[in-house]
Order: structure tokens, then C-alpha cells, then sequence
């Protein structure tokens, strides 16, 4: 590179070694190592207006290797937006300072995407992408017309996510994807040679990628390469060549670089190699205009945006739809109001599938699909019909047996806008896709996980296929909505109340068996709270049977057995404990009084019910794995009938 | 085929789909797919001896794809194994028949592991080969000379795990890993076109394997295929072109075969097809005998090996690690006694490498390793130099960016036996490999997770690198071992029980941060009963203060203060609630008695504690995601410190 250009990027090599310094804490080698490659990134190609982070059409840029989080900290800084500002930059990594050590998409509105679990940063711009495509297709070049930008690093690239994330670019083709690899041959543990003799461009274009190599220290290179990836229809793998740390004399290209400061002789060679003489956090004022520069490009295409926007006739429905609200219209009223004319004898997870035709009828930024599982998931209704290359305007993906590849992309088709996405595979295999779930809930982002299959009541499937510490573990997870509805009527409440999340995901769990209906009364969402009484004790109240899904029906056949004994029960439908634990004291007091022996039943592990019940309290489930067998030779070898639990409750009422 | 050989193959069949008719329930697509494969590799390739499955020089089948269970028990049945008789098959998916849904190793002994969940098959397999080339380099060729053989299907090679899988087979170059790939184009959802378009031989060369592709019909071209891929010193994919549901003449080639029935018109259609007049369950004894013949190869081979043994120098050597019994030796011994002597102010994370220093010293089988993190989690000792394909002698494996690959791969060394493998990543990355976790503990196998930066204590990183919920999470998992010690003796008591578990895997979660040593008296592992009374209340007691890892010198701190004011606090270290929930009752009341206040402090979710504190005590932890900060701003911020802690706890008890 020429040295002005250098400079431009020593700009982000001095924030990122002063700030990391400043934290004793943090990754400089990335920021360094790729700095030139940002550089020409943000100057020549990357569609943005710092003035407006959320602008609809800008080009999304995902920092995949999300240690280096300074080299997103900087380029912000650098490119003009509001934040984060300087003094944000040097309280990097310190408590209530946006720039924390990974970089967070609710802290800063520059940042597209929470990254730092590796993979998932790439995998989640692949959702972005196909986000874009399909608003492309139903709103045309006028309003949807931008291209995705990953910097990903070699774990990103090793992980098993990136296997699933790059299979499903490559199948649905979207040649809108560009992903710089900062292809540096150093992992923590030190030459890539320790771990890996994979030929990387190779295994990409084994799944349909295009794919080249370039000097990432030299732009005019680094300009060839993504030239030649623009294009491409297929989506671009460049393997940036680098020297992690590049710039810092006797550090460079090696792990030292990685993940700790350089220490403040290093950084004092570093900028004498550099030449870079301004003090600390201090950016000359040459180099900084020149930075702020780079936006206006995205301004000025911003600003024809708006003018096509303003004079568009699908100005409207566009905002309604990147507004993200939504409400059930009138199928899903029509639905819910016919299941109680009809009560239907149906599993849950048939249940969603006739409540997701109502609403995907109502609801045109619903887009499903199915990680290989779509008429066990009962995801498809007849209103998503298939996306794939040839037709982005399809609300069906076909994700393939790849579940956490889909889960990444759900999320990055809601942090994308535009488009509310939900899928489906068997609840034992969120474990295959807990990562995701997890950057879901990080991130606050409404994606909705069908998961059916939900406990023993599989069958004979046996013990690989059937959840037990499932639900619990995912109900311990911070902000996720875990709900497990008893019939056909909670199912569609449930559904409702996903949709109505703002800022959470809703992970619906859904049986495989049919079960009774047993709501009648639909004037009000009683989901709403969680939990509610569904039965009250026709006698004197003993015992409350506080229960989920399949075991609801259960918990009533006890109840009435434990009335004919002279013991009154109620029943506490528990779909959601997340939304339980949200109400007040009083109400929670109520459904689960403490004159009352609180009974749990949950065909699942018996682990943290004693949350309602108390420690001297019966819980129901069961604390070990599953068996192959059918369905009600299940429930009754692990107790969970009528009669295996009814004496119990019996004898500790000493009844 | 020649109809001889075919009908070898078609007793497969036939058993197959009988017994997923008898069953209703079941896939017979793949075995009657893949069984011109399979009776390929038991005639001419597969090296057992039914009369012994336990033969530590036996070649390792894995069935990946466990879905066609019925391959392995028609296999098996028909090689002459004493399990599965034909009236266990008869008993297919039925409650206490070991032919379950899905293979289960501690079923069957035939069956060297549990599949089912895709992907984990084939890179447990790669395990089981890493295991064979580490044994062979210690004992020869004489003793340990087997391959590892796996049919898999294109689910297992979707999921994202058979990228990490296969990444570290090629690097570690296991050329006595044989992939039979039935490929068939069929998904559970229909065509794989519809979800991926992948040149998969292409990855596969491109990760250092040998691929060849055969007409998985066609014996000779079978044969042929194997050969090549025996003759190649690289592992080996095979591409088998079949027709899933083969012989049954309306469905064959299609998805209707894959899960469900063939239905008795097709079965009946099937047999005509197949010239197979036999009644259901019945196999004609010239086939019956053929396929017994096929174990006399492998019980000459067995009988000569066991001259070997007998002959061998290394007989009592081998015997005894192939038994897995193991026990901390002198070395361990003196590193407990010298941390008394010299107290360590260490994190547990150094604490265990400082244990497994010495017990890699005394106990050659423990095979390390990490995910890239072998700086941070203190994985390797000076014990452990590289294992790498130049040198399979050696101890410790850098297992890449793959946290997924490496756990499954610890799977397949504990099965293979003459390994007790340990890995490590961050506690937060459990997410990533929780499905292998899974399969640790269903699998009854004695494998380490070594996870270290176990709370917000990691600090600066943030809250994509910070558990919340992970602790609680893994607790609720069926028969694994949850271990979080406080300091460096419980550290090195839970590395003592983790190696004596002959049945469970075990998770020890480790501090990135250092931590006074708390206990002094090293005469008995206090640990074995998951929580013990660390300090008594010294005056009358009103508060017992649960606490784990981190958080016990916090609640020790606490007690201190609560005593100051007038109020007896005992302290619990919780190491395991799974060993404390073992206890007889009297001594979980003894230690938890109902007339105090009970208290949890974890630096993690409070979901669950309950448990211990019941409805109405108090739990102190972290109920939200976590955030970016030295490590005293976060336990500040999150309320866990004697002066947040101390005055709730107080004004709880009305003093």
C-alpha cells in the first residue's frame, strides 16, 4: 500500500493497539492484521451513511472474528458515526462502555450483529443475505439493493457452523455475500499447521462458492479481488493474506499478537515502524477527514433511496413491513374461533402448523422452514411456498440437516429487518443449535423455534431422540420464552405471544402426539401470564398439579381422582415460567399458595420445579434418559399416569 | 449382484422391513439401502469375532446413521451374535428390547456406540481411530492393527460437526478410517437437491481424504472401492450409490421409505421383488450359514492375536490399560500434600493443570487436548507432547476450532478403551458441544471436560464468552457429573472422582481467576459427597450459606460478616449437587436443615436453586446476560460481594 493509505489504516492499528493497552485486555493482532483490508472496504465499496446506521438499504457489514471487536470500534469511530465516540473507545472493555469486548448490536447501532462465539458471526450474515434477496425480490432494486460484508478469521472458518452457513449460501446461490477470510495461518494455540491441513478455498468451492486469494496488505490487490467477487453470482470467499498484527515489529505474525495487549515497548516499536507519531486515542486531523469522506458516497446513494422511497407505491407496505409490528389479522381469528366450534383431537405440533397457516396467510414477513424435519415440524403451510435461487420471493427454506446453521440464520434475517423468521426441528436437537439460541436471546431478536417431538411422548424413537433436561435448560437461559402449550388453543395463544415479541425469541415446544382439547373460552390470551388456573378445586383446596403441555390433560385426570378421594385440587397450566415469573407477587401467591402441597408434573427432568414446589414439594418427571418403546408404555414405565402418581399425592397428603 | 450374494443382502432386508412393519415404527430406507454394502463389508472386510464383541483388536463399526438401527441388528443377528436373537428383533422398538430405535451401545454389545443424533456417529468414530493409532504406537502392530468403519448417511454429512470431524481425520491423517457413504439423494424432506448442492467428495479431498465413489449395488464394484481406499494411507470416503428402500419395488429411490412402515402391501410387493419366499423372521438356513461363515476369518485372526498376547512382553501392560482401571499414583499424592504445605493462591484452571501435571505423570492413558484454548484452559503438561500424524504416540491433541468434533471424538476414544481422554474449551462454549456432552453421559463413558472461565470472573470478554445458565443447564443433564470446586484441593479431589467414574462423564468448571485455598486438611476427599460443611456456624445457626467455585470465598467472607452481627452462618461448598443429591437424607438435612435460612451463591442463573433454598430462600447470582468489565466492576454490578450480599440476607432474618 502507499503510505497515505497505509496511514488510513494505522489509524485503526493505533486505536486498536491504544485501546487494548488502555484495557490491559483485548485482541489487537486482528484489527491489525486486517486493518488494510477495512480500509479499502469502507472507502471503495461498503454502502453506508453514519448518519443513519439503520438505513434500510446499506450494506451489512459482520464482524465474524468478533475478538477484534477494536477493528469495528475504530472504523465506526473513524467513518463518522455518532458512536462510539473517542472517550468510548478508551473505556474499551470497562463496565457501561458500548465498546465491549465483543462487539454487541444492542450497545452500538453500527454493529449488525453480536459476534464472538466463532462461526456464528458468517453464519448469521448468510441470513442477512437472504433476507435481502427475498425483500429484493418482492420490493425489486428501487428499494432493496445491498450486499453483505463478513471479516472472518480461521475459527470462524473451522467451526462446524461454517460447514452448515456456507452449504446453504452456496445452495441458495446469494452471490451478495462477500466474506474477507483474514487468512493469517495463526489460531491462539499458534500456526494453523497444528490443527488444520484443510484447503480452504477448495472445500468452498466444493459447496458453490467463488473463491480467491489476495495480498491483504496491498489495496490495490485487495481491490482486484473483491472486483472479481462483485462479479460473481456466486457468494465470494477472499482469502486475505496477513500478518496478524501487522505493523507491531517484533510481534507480528505470531499468536502473541492475539488476544493480549502488546505491551507498551511494542506498541512504542509499533509506532515507530509505523510512523505514526500522534499521541494516544488522537487521530491527525488529514487522516480523519479522509475517513469521514468515505460516507459520503453512502449519503449521496442514500439520499436517491429516499427519493425513489418517497415517490414508490410501495412506500407504505415497505415501512409497515421493515417497522417489524405485526398482529394476527382475520384467518387467524377465523382459526382460533373455529377450534372452539370444533375441538380438535391434534398433536401441538399440528396445532402450529393450523394456527402458522392463519397467521402466514395474515402475515407476509413470516418465512419458515425446517432443518430437514418440515412434515414432522409441520412448519409449511400452503402460503410459504419454497425459497431457493430461482425464486427469492419464496417464505419456505429448506434448510437442510444443518440446525444450527438455520438458527444463525433466523437470527440474521431478524437483526436484517424486514422479515420475521421461525423454524423447526425436534427439541432434543437444540442442543445442536444452542449457540444460536442463545445470540437469539443475546440479541433480542423475535425468531421463533418450532421445536416439536417434545418429550418421551416421541416413542420409539428411544433416548437420542427424546428430550428430558431440555426445557428446564432452556428455560435457565436468559431472556428466552420457552412455551409448552397443553392444546390447540394455547398453541395459538402462544403463537400470538411470539409475534408480539419485540425484543426476545420464543422457542415453542410442541408434541408429536394428539392431545384433548381443553380450553374452550377464547375471549382472552390466558397464556399472557404464564401460567393460569385451568381447573379450580371443587372442594376444599389441597393440592395444586402445576403442569406443561401433553401432561396438562394428565394433571386434570389426577385432579379429578384426587376429588373423588376428598381432595381438592387445582390445576395450573404451566405454559411459560419466564412470563410466570413476570407477574406479580400476588398472582403468583395466588395460583401457588403456600397452604397448598405444589405438585409438578413435566415429562421431563424433575431439575428446578422445585422452583413452585418447594424443596418438600412432589415433583413428577423423569431424572434419567429416555427408552425406545411405544408412547404409553413410556408414560407408564417412567410413572407418569393417573395411577402411578395419584397415590403418591395421596400419601403425602396422608390421605 | 449375483443372486446368491443378493440374497445374502436381502436377509437384511427382509428383516428390516418386518421388523419396522411388526413395529410400526421405524426407517427401513437405509438398511435395505445399504445392505449390499453391508454384507460386502461383514464377508470380506470387517475383522470380529461374534463370540467375543468386547475383542480389543476387533475392527470398530459405526453406524452413523442410526436411524437404519436394523442394519446393525440383522447384522449382528445374522453374523451370530449371541444379541440380538431374532426374538429381540421381533421385539424391535419395544419396551426392554435392546434393539431399540437407535443403536445403543450399553444395549447390545455389538454395538460400539449410540447414534442416532447426525453427525456424531462418523466423528466418534474418528475417535475410536485416533484411539487404534495411539495404541499401535505404544504396543505394535501385533496387539493393535484394526480399522474403524463407518456407514453414514447425508444427514451425518450435512451437520456441521462432520466438517470438524473430518478436518481433524485428514489432518491427523487416520487411514484406518473407512467412510461408507450411502448415497442416496434422499433427505427426510425429499430430494437433496432441495437443500443442498454440495460436490461433497470434493470437501472431503479437499480435508486430506481419500474419496472414490461405487455403485453400491454392484458387490464386485464394492470391493473394488474398498480396496482402493485400503490400499490409500489417507481416510477414505466412499460414495455408495444406492436406491434408498432397495427391493421395494413402489417406494424404492424415494423419502416414503426413509421413516416410516412400508406397509404391508409393500413389504408383501417386496418380497416378490426379492425372491424372498421366506415367512417374516425367518431366515433360510443356507443364508443363515453363509452369513455365520463370515466370523470365522475374524476368530482365526482373534486366536492368533491372542498367541500374540500371550507371548508378549507387553501382555500385562496391555491388559491393564485395555481394563481402564486407574488410580492417582505417587506423583498425585505429593502434589496434595505439598499444596497444604505451600498454600497457592491459583485459579482452578491452574490448579488443574498443577493436578494434571502430576496424574499425567502417573497414568500413561489420559490423552489431552483443548479447542484452541490450550493456554487457557491448562490442558497440556509436560507429559503430553503432540499427537500429530508424524507421532500418534503422543499425549495431547490440538483438536482446532472444534469443540463439537473434539468432544465427539473423546466419545470414540473412552469407547474404544486404553484412553481416558480430557479436553477442554470455555464453559460457555458447552453450547457448542452440548450434543456430544450428551452423548458422554448417555453413553455411561468417562470422558473430562475440562471448561474453564466459568463465570462473569473471565471478565472483559463479555457476555457472549460469560455462562449464565450453563451450570444449571449441564446439571439438569441425566448422568453427567457437574464438578465446580473452590480451590486447588477440591480442584485436585474432583480430578481424583473424576477418574474413578466408571460410568459417567464428568464436567469440571474452572476459574479463570485466581483463588485463595480454603482447605487444609487433605486427609479424605471431602468433594465424594458432592457438598460438605466448610465452615460451621459459631454461634447458634440461622444461615447456611451454599455456595460453589468463585462464590465459596465469597460466602466464607459473608459468614464472617453475618456472624459479626449476631447470626450463626455455616458455609456449604456445593462442588456437585449431582454427588450431594446421591446422599442418604439424613445428611442432606444435616447440612441443609429446615430451621435455617438457606442461601446459593453462583455467579450464574439462581434457576434451579431452589432446589436447595427452597420457595422462600434466598439465591444470589446472575439473572441476566452478563457484560464487559474487569472482573471487581462485574461482581460489584451484579450484586455479588459481602456488602450487596451480607445486609439482604440480614434483613431476611429480621436481625
Amino acid at each position: 500500500m502507499t503510505l497515505p493509505e497505509r496511514q488510513l489504516a494505522n489509524a485503526i492499528r493505533a486505536l486498536a493497539m491504544d485501546a487494548v493497552q488502555a484495557a490491559n485486555s483485548g485482541h489487537p493482532g486482528m484489527p491489525m492484521g486486517m486493518a488494510d483490508v477495512a480500509t479499502v472496504l469502507y472507502s471503495d465499496y461498503l454502502k453506508f451513511d453514519p448518519t443513519d446506521p439503520k438505513w434500510a438499504d446499506r450494506d451489512r457489514f459482520v464482524l465474524s472474528a468478533g475478538h477484534g471487536s477494536m477493528l469495528a470500534y475504530a472504523t465506526l469511530h473513524l467513518a463518522g458515526y455518532a458512536h462510539p465516540t473517542m472517550e468510548e473507545i478508551r473505556n474499551f472493555r470497562q463496565l457501561n462502555s458500548p465498546c465491549a469486548g465483543h462487539p454487541e448490536n444492542f450497545e452500538l447501532a453500527g454493529v449488525e450483529t453480536t459476534t464472538g462465539p466463532l462461526g456464528q458471526g458468517l453464519a448469521t450474515a448468510v441470513g442477512m443475505a437472504i433476507a435481502e434477496r427475498h425483500l429484493n425480490a418482492i420490493y425489486g432494486d428501487d428499494l432493496v439493493d445491498h450486499r453483505t460484508w463478513v471479516i472472518a478469521g480461521d475459527g470462524c472458518l473451522m467451526e462446524g457452523i461454517n460447514h452448515e452457513a456456507i452449504g446453504l449460501a452456496g445452495h441458495l446461490g446469494l452471490g451478495r455475500l462477500i466474506v474477507l477470510w483474514d487468512d493469517n495461518k495463526i489460531t491462539i494455540d499458534g500456526s494453523t499447521d497444528l490443527s488444520t491441513s484443510e484447503d480452504v478455498k477448495a472445500r468452498y468451492a466444493a459447496t458453490g462458492w467463488h473463491v480467491d486469494s489476495c495480498d491483504g496488505h496491498d489495496a490495490a490487490d485487495i481491490r482486484r479481488a473483491i472486483d472479481a467477487a462483485l462479479a460473481d453470482d456466486r457468494p465470494s470467499l477472499i482469502a486475505c493474506k496477513t500478518l496478524i498484527g501487522f505493523g507491531a515489529p517484533n510481534k507480528q505474525g505470531t499468536s502473541a499478537t492475539h488476544g493480549s495487549p502488546l505491551g507498551a515497548d511494542e506498541v512504542a516499536a509499533a509506532r515507530a515502524n509505523m510512523g505514526w507519531t500522534a499521541e494516544p486515542f488522537v487521530i491527525p486531523a488529514d487522516i480523519a477527514d479522509a475517513w469521514r469522506g468515505f460516507g459520503q458516497r453512502g449519503q449521496a446513494l442514500h439520499a436517491a433511496w429516499s427519493d425513489r422511497l418517497v415517490s414508490s407505491d410501495k412506500k407504505k407496505d415497505f415501512e409497515d413491513r421493515l417497522s417489524g409490528k405485526v398482529a394476527p389479522g382475520d384467518a387467524f381469528k377465523a382459526y382460533l374461533d373455529g377450534l372452539v366450534a370444533e375441538p380438535p383431537k391434534v398433536a401441538t405440533r399440528k396445532a402450529s402448523e393450523n394456527a402458522l397457516t392463519a397467521l402466514t396467510a395474515d402475515i407476509a414477513s413470516l418465512v419458515g422452514g425446517s432443518a430437514d424435519l418440515t412434515g414432522s415440524n409441520n412448519t409449511k403451510t400452503s402460503s410459504t411456498k419454497p425459497l431457493n435461487r430461482n425464486d427469492y420471493s419464496g417464505r419456505y427454506i429448506y434448510y437442510g440437516i444443518r440446525e444450527f446453521g438455520m438458527s444463525a440464520a433466523m437470527n440474521g434475517m431478524a437483526l436484517h429487518g424486514g422479515v420475521i423468521p421461525y423454524g423447526g426441528t425436534f427439541l432434543v436437537f437444540s442442543d445442536y443449535c444452542r449457540g444460536a439460541i442463545r445470540l437469539s436471546a443475546l440479541q433480542r431478536q423475535r425468531v421463533v423455534y418450532v421445536m416439536t417431538h417434545d418429550s418421551i411422548g416421541l416413542g420409539e424413537d428411544g433416548p437420542t431422540h427424546q428430550p428430558i433436561e431440555h426445557l428446564q435448560s432452556l428455560r435457565a437461559m436468559p431472556n428466552l420464552l420457552v412455551m409448552r402449550p397443553a392444546d390447540a388453543v394455547e398453541t395459538a395463544e402462544c403463537w400470538a405471544i411470539a409475534l408480539a415479541q419485540d425484543s426476545r425469541p420464543t422457542l415453542l415446544a410442541l408434541t408429536r402426539q394428539n392431545l384433548p382439547l381443553l380450553r374452550y373460552d377464547v375471549t382472552e390470551n390466558l397464556c399472557l401470564k404464564g401460567g393460569y388456573r385451568l381447573r379450580s378445586a371443587a372442594t376444599a383446596r389441597k393440592v395444586v398439579l402445576v403442569a406443561t403441555g401433553s401432561e396438562v390433560s394428565l394433571a386434570l385426570d389426577v385432579a379429578e381422582k384426587l376429588e373423588a378421594a376428598g381432595q381438592g385440587a387445582d390445576v395450573v397450566s404451566m405454559v411459560s415460567t419466564e412470563l410466570f415469573d413476570e407477574q406479580d407477587a400476588a398472582y403468583q401467591a395466588d395460583l401457588l399458595p403456600d397452604d397448598a402441597l405444589i405438585v409438578s408434573i413435566e415429562a421431563g427432568t424433575t431439575f428446578g420445579w422445585e422452583r413452585y414446589t418447594g424443596r418438600h414439594g412432589l415433583r413428577f418427571g423423569i431424572d434419567s434418559f429416555g427408552a425406545s418403546a411405544p408412547i404409553d408404555d413410556l408414560y407408564r414405565h417412567f410413572g407418569l399416569t393417573v395411577d402411578a402418581i395419584t397415590p403418591k399425592i395421596l400419601a403425602r397428603l396422608g390421605a
